[in-house]
């Protein structure tokens, strides 16, 4: 049983070109025209092409399926279909319709799975103007509850989540009724793009993910004195700008000085107020994240950041408030799932490695309500994110070919 | 001679009311309403209370005439009436309200001066929407011509500044009909707050200026590779936040090394792409701004500087492009004015001190073309562009007597 390619490259193309901008990348954030338009154009392919049941759930999270009649729960593959501004075509798109094509494969080839077998888009995944991200996936395990979505808002366009999600044909008030309970979903399997180097250097198609990092976030607040930038002599200054940069530096010193590829620590925002030319900075805002797929590292890089941030802060003589904001731990892969990945590999004699996710998926909240596995194909040069994002047709195929066998491994060994 | 106090603290707090903030701060930005708002106010004062001719000149710059018949030049007396979001109530008002006060003293007592009196508030001293300040003095003094002018405009509201300066009773179109030339003006004198603690930690009331600092400022492009913030591994990224926190830290450190206190360096501007805690920085804008009476320590510390830019951009492999955007040189205030100034502070028997102003003033424009001088007056804690901003009323009735000695003394001295 083999996967339809030119099909599924057909399909990769056409989803590709809503929300495609001048620059080549793909602008197709959660509740946008190009989201809204992109949904009809799926519920389409589900429809008339893979002839599936399409159900919008109560987060809008989009579901295509077989109608089977079984005592048996369904076998869930899938992923998202929205992108970050600027992003690739394969971000997420990818795992939506490769689980379309082996949905097709399997109908097409008249096999009969013992379990349902379910696609699902999930509701933004990447982040947006709403400010959070994997909401889809993490409404239906329980991360989010009516409560905490309620007071979720876009500030910049003034839209409130609640009737972003009503467009979209979902609604807010009825998320208890769609969380996922013990044997709703026998597995969930996402096929997704690596987003790093570890395939592409290796010049291996596959890898089964054993792990998805944790994501550490801490709001650091730097408050020093706003002064003029011409009268206020050097030795009177609390220039929060230097304050925060070495705080920056302080972070990627606690990181490296562990010298371990499994984690790393950023500052990707930071925002200085005033931020005049000639007015020394009062005040700068930055996001210290840090991520590991052990949680253990995360408080190694904690242990040597704080002495250093107190440090900055009697040295420069400015206040330094730190926040925690996210704490979101590491989240293993099923094992069965897992093994299925590995047979299955082998089954198309097809080489692989197994390597953990340091990026955040809908399969790390999934997880923790069912079995879940995850498969990486290669991004070329480690590329995400951005217009150059590229994984290879071939490299696809194979994913493709490997996910049809792991379905009907999982098929035959679950309950 | 002696300014009537009461009436002068009486006109600080009028103008004050205008532009007023519920944080108790100023907002009276070049062209804004509360600006407009202002120039009906000092007119009608002008006008009404000082009995003077009042005139709007090419730029909008208000000039308060005498309207004396003489083959001598004015002597000029003013400075600003616009302020900063947010500033206090003393920046440049204090200067304007000053000189009409040291008119009207002069006037009341009858005194006969062989020069015309004018006083003058200049157009958009401080920074504004239009990103330019000290317009009305740079154009009368030749720095701005009407092509350059009639390029500049207010992206955030969309505005020309030929629509604002014509809104305001201005012309653009005839700013080469105001340029000051060869004893169009016998002297300026501008009255300001010190920005700076010398003269409250000496506890003394005036300040007689020596020089105006000269500004430099560089526009910093780092360029690194914007990337995901859990895939990348430490060793394979050019961050631009980290270099760009060098290159704050590199500007400090250059400054410091010199160990003066007549220069100063300042990175108060910083802007992240595409500022997101999960994304590596790809490129950070800042402004470095270095100031000193001296040019020569401008040019010390850029030494400095330079290689340990180099160092970082070579050691974290992103690009660095730095250009020059400003190099405003040092001006030497006019020695007749400088010892107006001090005979002025004998006659009262004040005791003063010579100091050089490491804030811009329209009196370093005006000195290119006319004589020109400064007096400070203390700033309580060295706070300025802030609502705290204060100045003790008791220190300004010395400055306006100090005044009025310097016109007379400067009606003799001059031709």
């Amino acid at each position: 049983m083999k996967v339809n390619r030119d099909r599924l490259e057909k399909n990769l193309i056409e989803l590709s070109k809503i929300g495609k901008n001048e620059n080549g990348g793909i602008d197709r954030s959660f509740g946008s025209d190009t989201d809204i338009e992109a949904r009809k154009w799926i519920k389409s392919l589900w429809e008339n092409e893979a002839h599936l049941k399409v159900r919008i759930d109560a987060i809008a999270n989009m579901w295509g399926e077989d109608g089977k009649e079984s005592d048996l729960p369904p076998i869930v593959v899938g992923s998202h279909h929205d992108a970050v501004t600027n992003g690739g075509m394969y971000d997420g798109a990818l795992g939506v319709l490769l689980a379309t094509e082996v949905m097709q494969t399997i109908k097409e080839n008249n096999y009969k799975l013992r379990h349902p077998l379910n696609i699902v888009s999930f509701s933004a995944e990447e982040p947006n103007s709403f400010n959070i991200s994997t909401l889809g996936s993490k409404t239906v395990s329980g991360t989010l509850t009516k409560e905490k979505l309620e007071k979720i808002r876009d500030e910049i366009n003034n839209v409130e989540l609640k009737d972003a999600v009503k467009l979209l044909g979902g609604d807010i008030d009825k998320v208890d009724e769609i969380l996922i309970k013990d044997n709703d979903i026998a597995a969930f399997l996402e096929c997704h793009v690596e987003q790093g180097r570890n395939l592409i250097e290796r010049n291996l198609s596959l890898g089964v993910v054993t792990k998805i990092t944790g994501i550490y976030r801490e709001e650091v607040k730097v408050i020093g004195e706003a002064n003029h930038a011409g009268t206020t002599l050097m030795r009177y200054r609390h220039d929060a700008v230097l304050a925060a940069s070495e705080v920056a530096l302080a972070l990627e010193a606690s990181v490296k000085e562990i010298k371990r590829d499994d984690v790393v620590g950023t500052v990707g925002y930071m925002n200085v107020l005033p931020n005049a030319a000639s007015i020394i900075a009062g005040e700068v805002s930055l996001i210290v994240e840090i991520r590991s797929t052990d949680s253990n590292r995360v408080k190694e890089v904690l242990c040597k950041f704080a002495p250093r941030v107190n440090e900055i802060m009697k040295r420069r003589g400015v206040e330094i408030a730190r926040k925690t904001i996210l704490d979101q731990k590491e989240v293993s892969m099923d094992e069965t799932v897992i093994n299925s990945l590995k047979k299955a590999a082998k089954a198309i004699d097809e080489p692989f490695m197994e390597l953990p996710s340091m990026a955040g998926h809908d399969a790390a909240h999934i997880a923790k309500v069912a079995r879940a596995g995850m498969l990486f194909v290669p991004s070329i040069g480690g590329k995400s994110h951005c217009p150059d994002e590229k994984t290879n047709i071939e490299d696809i195929e194979k994913a493709g070919n490997e996910f049809v066998q792991a379905v009907l491994i999982l098929d035959k060994e679950l309950n």
